[in-house]
């Protein structure tokens, strides 16, 4: 039985993703309110693994996540992509008429701006979370308030579903992480079988910095697959790097590192993993 | 006298960074909800000028105003930076026992989330707008109604300061963009003494392919300070880059752009304007 920690509860998109990713396997899933409950609960159980969002194909990527993966010292063992699709749901007993606000969380009303542009009169509300709306709702017995979240989230809690596929564009995944503490890494994925790395480091702001950097991974053959500038709290206009890099040798990947540590600066391999 | 478009009210950030920015000239603001709304009162009136936060130290950039600077067929003239603070603020006669909601934009709301964690009973609620929660409130007379905004914008509409300085993090600072009309901009800016530009710019997946856009940028001696990789929308994992550099000869700089153009796809110059 493999104990995961997700931001959200029964029924949110980290629910779902977790039990695709570990298709087959029991799972027993520790529900947070934040993305700091999750690492957490890892900080105070090392054998508890974390699965947290890292970007989405609208809203681009969660910055306080990569933040938080981090400080938190653990790793990355691998990733999941999952398409997102948004139903808005509100009791039984309710409808379009007697509807005046909907809850959810940020991203979720991010993806249903426009959606949502055409309900002017629904107040929008900030919630933790996609499912913990819906569960409020339920559980409070709340008249008048709506909630978007996933479908299956809305069947859960006995909500009506007012419209399915209300998210702005179709094309909408999200990509998950998942870690654990370093001592478990290889267990949970053979870091022989590993094709992909996520690091993170800074740089001075000399110029062509950034482009030896990427020459040296390049001479490698080492293959780009992001890259996410981030200004460093404290130090305005000076900028960490998170990139993505994916191998199909894991000592050349790791020489390539080697090469690129004296150009950078707190270098730091957040994980290696197998992509998908 | 100068017609600015912004988003928010009367005291918001966009009118405090656009007073600065037009310092000693007089302006008349169009007052907008939406980042839409700036650039749609441009597309109809082209001598309208537009300002837009781009990124911000914390929140990083705002991924939609790079999208509708895009769309919007308007060019880059300038930016600013402004320091932002932030106060949590309510009517005269509440204080911190009688209010129940907290009102404010989303970047701000997040802005100040290591605040309100330690006000779990607040509500928090969206708003178009900073100012415009705080004129909401006052004008709407809403009891038990808190918002956060600028002490300034609090001071204007009469509000009373709880607490001021309520920002997580002291280095707080947003980067505006100034925009107009391409037929303007030379009033706006010289081009010759322009030092900095924003490119936008997309990659096949090819390994290298970043690494050898930005060797041909540093061989031209053009410095990189900024680049941040967005996901295509529709296309899943295919990126849009958006690259800020600054340089010292404009020629050196339009020959680097016309070497690297042959390998990218749908490069566009967003502006090329005066670095602060």
């Amino acid at each position: 039985m493999k104990r995961i920690a997700i931001q959200g509860e029964i029924g949110s998109f980290h629910d779902i993703a977790a039990h695709q990713y570990f298709e087959g396997e029991q799972l027993q899933l520790i529900c947070c309110n934040t993305f700091e409950q999750v690492y957490e609960s890892m900080r105070q159980d090392p054998t508890v693994i974390g699965m947290a969002a890292i970007e989405n194909t609208i809203a681009g990527s969660l910055l306080h996540n990569y933040e938080l993966l981090r400080d938190s010292g653990t790793t990355v063992v691998g990733e999941h992509k999952l398409h997102i699709t948004h139903c808005i749901c509100c009791l039984p007993e309710d409808d379009w008429d007697t509807i005046s606000e909907v809850h959810s969380h940020p991203v979720a009303l991010m993806q249903t701006r426009h959606y949502l542009e055409h309900h002017p009169n629904l107040r929008i509300v900030e919630g933790d979370d996609t499912a913990g709306s819906a569960k409020m709702i339920a559980e409070g017995h709340h008249k008048g308030w709506a909630a978007i979240c996933h479908a299956e989230a809305a069947k859960l809690y006995g909500l009506k579903v007012l419209e399915n596929g209300i998210e702005d564009n179709k094309h909408n995944y999200t990509r998950f992480l998942v870690c654990s503490a370093p001592q478990k890494a290889d267990m949970l994925r053979p870091l022989v079988e590993s094709n992909k790395a996520s690091i993170v480091f800074s740089l001075p702001h000399e110029e062509g910095s950034l482009s030896a950097v990427l020459a040296i991974l390049s001479f490698y053959k080492i293959n780009l697959t992001k890259i996410q500038s981030l200004p460093i709290i404290g130090k305005e206009w000076e900028y960490l790097f998170y990139v993505d890099v994916t191998y199909n040798d894991l000592t050349r990947y790791r020489q390539a590192v080697d090469a690129i540590i004296p150009l950078t600066r707190d270098l730091k391999i957040l994980g290696e993993y197998r992509a998908i």
